[in-house]
Parts: C-alpha cells; sequence; structure tokens
C-alpha cells in the first residue's frame, strides 16, 4: 500500500495528523485529506513538503490571524 | 516503490510531467518535484489533487498573467 502518513508541523515536533492518507485537495484556504477508509480532515495549513517514498506528508498550519499572509497560504516556502 | 506520476492538467488533458516523483515542495510561487533518481523540475504549477493509491498526482499551471490569481497559488482548488 502507498498511502503516507500526514504530520503536522508545530515548532520542532512532528504530530502524527492522519494515517493512511490517500487523498490530498486543496479546500478554500486550506486542504482536504482523506485517509483510506473514506476519514476525511479539513485543515487550514499548507503542504511544507512530502517525500512519497518515505511515506510523510508534512504540513504547516496556515496562520488565521493574518488575512495577508493566508491568501498565500501553500504558495510560499516558510523559512 | 511508492513514488506517483505527475500529470499536468491542459484543459481535459493530463500530460504526463514526470514519472516516479519522491519529493513535491513548494518552491516560490511554483513547486519542485524531484523524482527517485534525483532529477529536478521546477513548476509554475498549484496541486489539483493527489490520489496516493492510484499513483497519481494532479498539478495545474498558475496563470502567471494576473497576478492576483498568481498570489494565491495553491491555495485554492479551481473549478
Amino acid at each position: 500500500m502507498c498511502e503516507s502518513n500526514a504530520y503536522l508541523k508545530d515548532g520542532e515536533n512532528e504530530v502524527l495528523l492522519m494515517e493512511s492518507v490517500d487523498i490530498i485537495e486543496p479546500y478554500e484556504n486550506g486542504l482536504k485529506l482523506m485517509d483510506i477508509f473514506g476519514k476525511q480532515l479539513f485543515i487550514q495549513a499548507k503542504i511544507k513538503d512530502m517525500t512519497l517514498l518515505n511515506h510523510r506528508i508534512i504540513l504547516e498550519r496556515c496562520p488565521p490571524f493574518n488575512v495577508q499572509e493566508s491568501t498565500s497560504c501553500l504558495s510560499k516556502v516558510s523559512t
């Protein structure tokens, strides 16, 4: 099986958000994730990086408090 | 192997862009893709959808001619 696990980057830590992710789609100003069982998760986050061979998808929260930033959510790599 | 193929949506067609994609990262106002052999590709595009079980990553070009649109590249599903 080629699903991946999605982790949410929280400072230095990576918190497991969803296992066995099959589908990822942009959704409004965030992402929709669906796992292999059909469970859906909506999160205001962007893809930070993905390494499919390692089955890892790293997400990063879009700051909801900054409208100007959040319009460009998903379009830039945060440094 | 759990790599996927990346396709670029061009109207009704989907053109194979890169096979055996391992890594996807946001890069400037587009994406960086790297395949399992280390070959890199930079494209001004956003992820339209991904289905990992089907090994399919569908990308969609960000229109370079529309600055307002391109700032929100990757943040919305185009309809």
